[in-house]
C-alpha cells in the first residue's frame, strides 16, 4: 500500500490538469507576447486563469501576476515592497515561524539596512495580535505574516492582524504567506486588509514551476526580475502559459467543492488524531482540531531521538510523511516553529508532519496507525541511554 | 494550411516531452526536497537533467542550475555577478542588441551604482572583438553578451571575445545569453571563456517556464531569490521538477541529431532567402548565409510603413511571423538591433521576422512566398504617401 502523507511538501498533479497542459504544450504553444493568432490563443489562456483567480479571490483580475512559485511569489512581495518604500522606512515586521521563503528574504534584508523585528508565537503556533501592535513604528513599511503554518498547521489570526496594521497606518503594505492556506480557508485580500499575497500551484494539485502574486491595486513595489514587460513589467520574462492554466483549472476545481473538501480533510483529521492519541507517549504540536488547518498534524514521539529514523521505518511500509520541517532542502535542521511554540528539547528531533489531502482515505490512515503501533515500541527499544 | 514561422518566440513541445510531463505530474510527484522514496524518485529526474545539461556542454553537473527560464537566467547571472564583485568594481560591458532581459537588467544596474558600456555592433549585427578590447578597464568586472541575436540571427564572436577578457583580466566574468544559439551551435564553455551562459527550454521544444544557467565553478555570483537552500542556495524553490525533465529531454533529443537538424534548417533557409530575393524591393537584415543563425531570417519590406499590417494580413493565411522584435511583450517599438545595424529609418517599421524549426518544411515556405507575392502589391498600394 502507498500512503502518501506529506501533501504539505508537494501534491500529485489532478489529472485533468495534466490532459490540459499536455495540450497546451503540444498545440496552443504560441507566445503569449506574439502579435498573431497563436499568441491571442496563448494571452487568452493567461487572461482566463486571471480571472479565475479575481474571481476567487473577490479582487480585480488587474491585481494577478504569475510567477515561478511561491518562493518568487514571496521574494517579489518581500524584496519589492521593502526596494520601493525605503525611503519611507525601514523597518520590517515578521514572525519567529515563517517559511525560508520569506525569513530568509528577510534575513536578505537584514543584510541590506533593513531592520526586522520577529514577531513570537503562543504555544499553539499562533501571533498574538497586541505583539504585533507592539512592534509597529513610524519606521514600519511592510508586515509579512504566514496565513497557515507549513509545520504543525497553526493559522494566523490575519483580519485582526491586517485591521490593526491599517488602523495604525495605512501605507504600511501587508504581505500573507498564504502558501498553506489557500484551498483550505476562503481568503477574501479586500476583507483581511492584505495588499499582497503568495499563492503556490503544487501545494493544491497544480503543476510545480508556478505560483501567483496577488497586488493590491496601488501598492507600491518594484520588479525584482527584468526583460520583455510582460506582465505590466512586474515579472518579465515569457509566461508559463501550460503551469498558469494548469493551476488556474486547479484552483478553479478546488472551489467547485471547497466546504465539502474541507469538511472531508477535517473528519480525516480528527479521526487521525483521534486514534493515534491511542497510541502511548505521543504529543500532538498545535491544536488538534479545527482550531488549525485541516491538512497538517504535527506529532512528537517521545523516545524516537531522530525523527528520520521513524520516517525511513514508515516509507519502508510504503508510508511518506516528513520529518519536522520540510520545504528546506534535504538539510534535517532544528525547527524554528517548533522551538518557537515551546515543543521540550528532547522532542526537537522526535517530529513528524503528517499532511493530508482530499484523496486521503480513512484506510490510508488505519493502515498507518497500525504500522506506526507495530514500529514504536522497536524503534524506542533502541533509544541511546 | 498552418504555418509557424516563429520560433524565435516559442516552439511547440516535442510529444514525447509533454508525455514525460504528464507522467511526471501525476504519478512521480513527489517533491526533491523529501527524504522518502518519493523525493528521491523526483530527485533522480534532476539529477538525470543535470547529467545531460553536463554532458552536452562539456562541464560539472555542479555546474548546472535550473531557474525559471532565460529572463530569470539572465537576471541572476548579471544582478548576481554584479552584487558579488562590486567591491572589485563597477563598470560592466554589454552591446546595443541585447534582449531586453539582459538590456533591461543592466539598465537596473546602471540606476544602482554601476556604468554600463554599450558596444556597437557592425552592418551585419556582430560585436568586434577590438570594440570590447577598447572597452575594458580596471573597473571592469562583467561582460555579458549573447551568442545569436534575437532579431537578425547575427553570430557574436565569442571566444575571441573571452578570450580578450580573459587576457586582459582573468576575474571579470563573461556571461553568455545563449537562448537564441544553445540548440543551434554547438556550445563548450569552457573552451569559449564563459563563466555564466543562460538557456532557455521553450525555444527548443520544451516546455516553457524553465531554463538554465551554466555556473563554471568558482565563479562569484549571488543568489536573486532567498528561501528553502535548493540548488545549493543558488535558487531556492521548490524545483519544477516536470518542466526540468521535460526540458533535459527535449535537449538531449535535439543533440541525438543536432548536425543533421542544424542542416537541414540551413538548407531551409537558403532556400527561403533565394525564394525571398525573387520578390521586389526586399532587403535581409543581417548576413543572408551559413554566417549567421540557421533558423533566423529578418527581412525589411520596402513600401510597407507598418510591418504589423503584413503580419496580421499573413495570419489571415495561416502564417505566423514576428515584426521587428519579439519577445516584448506586445508593444510594438523600434528595435534597437536594427537601429544599431544601421537599418534605414523608413525600413525600421517594415521588418518581419521569419524563424524556423526543424518541423519547417519546404512547401511551408512556398506556400508563404506565394502569399507574400500576392500581399505585397496590395499592401505597397495603400502606403501612404
Amino acid at each position: 500500500m502507498e500512503v502518501y502523507l506529506d501533501n504539505s511538501a508537494t501534491t500529485c498533479v489532478d489529472e485533468e490538469v495534466a490532459k490540459l497542459m499536455y495540450n497546451i504544450m503540444t498545440v496552443d504553444y504560441g507566445n503569449p507576447s506574439s502579435m498573431h493568432n497563436k499568441g491571442f490563443e496563448a494571452e487568452k489562456y493567461l487572461r482566463n486563469a486571471r480571472d479565475t483567480f479575481a474571481s476567487i479571490l473577490k479582487v480585480s483580475e488587474k491585481e494577478i501576476y504569475f510567477t515561478s512559485g511561491g518562493t518568487e511569489s514571496d521574494n517579489t512581495a518581500i524584496i519589492g515592497a521593502a526596494m520601493a518604500n525605503k525611503r519611507r522606512g525601514n523597518h520590517i515586521i515578521t514572525t519567529a515561524i515563517e517559511h525560508p521563503a520569506v525569513h530568509e528574504t528577510t534575513d536578505f534584508l537584514s543584510k541590506n539596512g533593513f531592520e526586522i523585528t520577529y514577531l513570537p508565537v503562543n504555544e499553539y503556533g499562533c501571533v498574538e495580535p497586541d505583539e504585533l501592535k507592539k512592534a509597529l513604528k513610524p519606521e514600519t513599511i511592510l508586515v509579512t505574516i504566514m496565513y497557515v503554518n507549513n509545520e504543525i498547521g497553526s493559522v494566523m489570526p490575519i483580519k485582526e492582524i491586517g485591521e490593526a496594521i491599517k488602523e495604525y497606518n495605512k501605507d504600511i503594505i501587508f504581505h500573507v504567506d498564504a502558501v498553506q492556506a489557500f484551498g483550505k480557508y476562503k481568503i477574501y485580500p479586500y476583507k483581511e486588509k492584505i495588499d499582497l499575497m503568495s499563492i503556490s500551484s503544487h501545494k493544491i494539485h497544480g503543476p510545480k514551476g508556478v505560483g501567483v502574486l496577488f497586488v493590491k491595486d496601488k501598492t507600491r513595489i518594484n520588479p525584482i526580475v527584468f526583460g520583455g514587460g510582460q506582465q505590466k513589467g512586474m515579472r518579465s520574462g515569457t509566461e508559463n502559459v501550460p503551469g498558469i492554466a494548469g493551476m488556474a483549472l486547479a484552483a478553479g476545481k478546488l472551489y467547485d467543492r471547497f466546504d465539502e473538501d474541507v469538511r472531508k480533510m477535517y473528519e480525516l483529521k480528527e479521526y487521525f488524531v483521534r486514534q493515534i492519541m491511542t497510541l502511548d507517549d505521543v504529543v500532538i504540536n498545535g491544536y488538534p482540531d479545527e482550531r488549525s488547518a485541516p491538512h497538517v498534524v504535527s506529532v512528537s514521539f517521545e523516545g524516537i531521538t531522530k525523527s528520520e529514523v521513524l520516517l525511513h521505518a514508515l516509507e519502508e511500509k510504503g508510508i511518506y510523511v516528513s520529518s519536522g520541517s520540510a520545504c528546506a532542502s534535504n538539510k534535517p535542521a532544528i525547527s524554528d516553529t517548533l522551538t518557537a511554540i515551546g515543543v521540550k528539547r528532547e522532542l526537537l528531533t522526535s517530529t513528524i508532519r503528517f499532511s493530508f489531502s482530499v484523496y486521503t482515505t480513512v484506510s490510508e490512515i488505519d493502515y498507518t496507525i497500525n504500522e506506526l503501533q507495530a514500529l514504536l515500541p522497536v524503534l524506542r527499544k533502541y533509544r541511546p541511554k
